[in-house]
C-alpha cells in the first residue's frame, strides 16, 4: 500500500500510547483488561478490516501490525475518533512482535490480507508466507490457532499454498472465488478496489500441524 | 465424459489383449518388454493425452485406466491403427489395479486429468482425490512418485488441495492458470474444449510424504 508521507506520524504514535503497543512487557491483562482471545492482522494498511472486525467481535482482542507509519496512523486516527478497547496497533516488524513473550502460543488467528505479492524471484523471501514468516506465526499461534489469508494475487496464492504444505501446516480450506462463495467476509480497502476491477479474491485457512 | 454406447466395445477389448491389460499376473517385463518407469493416467476418456504422452516419451511406459468401455475403445482403436509399445489400457476401476502386486510402489507419476468434479456434497467421496483414492495412489506410487492433476473445476481443485494436505501429501507446485504459465503442457480433449470457453485450467503436483 503506497500512502502519502506524513511527517507528523511518529509524534502521533508516541502521543497515543493507549492505542499503540510499545512496551515489550505487554501482557493481555495490562493492555486489554481481559483474558479474551487475541487475533493479529499482519499488514493492516489503513485498518478498515481490523477496525470492522473489532466492532463486530467485541469479545476478541485485535492487534494490527503495520510497518508503514504513514499508513498505520490513519487507523490510529479512526480509533481516536471512535475508541475501541479491543484493538491495539503495532508499528514495527513481525519479528520484533515475537519478542513479546506473553504473545507466544497465545494467538488464535493471524490474518494476512492482500499482502505484497513480491512477484520477482529474487524477492520471494519477502513474501509474508515465506518459510521465515511461517516459523514466526507458528511461535505465536496457539494449539488450535490458524492463519486466514486473502489475496487477489495468483502468484502469492500459489506459493503460499505450497509453502504451508511444505512447512508443516495443514490446509483447512481453500477458496478460489471468495465473493461468489457463501461465506461471511469483511472487505479490506484493497479488496474492494481489486474486486471491483474483476480480480477474483482467493482465501486459504491453514493450521500448524501438531 | 459422456460417450455413445458402443455394443461392440466388450468384444473389441477381448480381441485386443495385447493392448488391454487383463491379466493380474501382470509384470512390467511381460507387458512392456523393458524395465522403464511406469506412469498411469486415471480416467483417460478417449485417450488423447496418454497417447500423445506415449509418443513424446518412448522411454516411459503408460497405463491408461478408464471404466467406460465405450470411451476406452476409442483409445484402443487409435492404438490398433498406430501401435505404440509403451501404452496399455485398463477397463476396470482403480481399486482393482492396486491388486496388481507388481505395480505397488512402482508408479512414478499418476495423472488425473479433468476428473469428474462431483460437485454435490453427497458425492464428494466419489472425487478421485478423496481420501480413499489418495490411499490407493500412495500404495501405487514409488518413493519419488507424484500425482499431477489438472482441472477446470474450482470446486474439485479446492477440495483436492485440502485433501492432499490433510492426507499426508505435500504440494510441490500449484498453478492457477496453466495456459498462461510458461510450462510444457499436453492438452486433453476436455482441456481444449473448456479452455476455449474461457475456463482457467489449474494444475497441482503433489507427493506422498515419507
Amino acid at each position: 500500500m503506497r500512502v502519502k508521507h506524513k511527517p507528523w506520524a511518529k509524534a502521533f504514535i508516541d502521543d497515543n500510547d493507549d492505542i499503540f503497543l510499545t512496551d515489550t512487557n505487554f501482557s493481555k491483562v495490562n493492555y486489554f483488561k481481559n483474558n479474551n482471545p487475541i487475533h493479529i492482522e499482519v499488514g493492516i494498511g489503513k485498518g478498515a478490516f481490523i477496525i470492522e472486525m473489532a466492532k463486530q467481535h467485541p469479545n476478541i482482542n485485535f492487534i494490527g501490525i503495520e510497518m508503514q507509519a504513514s499508513a498505520i496512523v490513519m487507523a490510529g486516527k479512526k480509533l481516536v475518533q471512535e475508541p475501541l478497547d479491543n484493538v491495539k496497533l503495532y508499528n514495527k516488524d513481525l519479528q520484533s512482535l515475537s519478542d513479546y513473550e506473553s504473545l507466544k502460543n497465545n494467538i488464535d488467528v493471524i490474518y494476512l490480507n492482500f499482502s505484497d505479492p513480491w512477484p520477482k524471484k529474487r524477492h520471494v523471501k519477502r513474501r509474508l508466507t515465506s518459510e521465515k514468516f511461517l516459523d514466526i506465526y507458528r511461535e505465536l499461534l496457539s494449539l488450535e490457532g490458524r492463519i486466514e489469508q486473502k489475496t487477489d494475487s495468483d502468484i502469492l496464492f500459489e506459493s503460499s499454498l505450497v509453502n504451508y504444505s511444505q512447512n508443516k501446516y495443514v490446509l483447512e480450506s481453500v477458496i478460489l472465488d471468495l465473493h461468489n462463495a457463501d461465506i461471511d467476509n469483511i472487505m479490506t480497502e484493497y479488496e474492494e478496489k481489486f474486486s471491483s476491477k474483476g480480480f477474483k479474491i482467493k482465501k486459504v485457512i491453514a493450521r500448524p500441524k501438531e
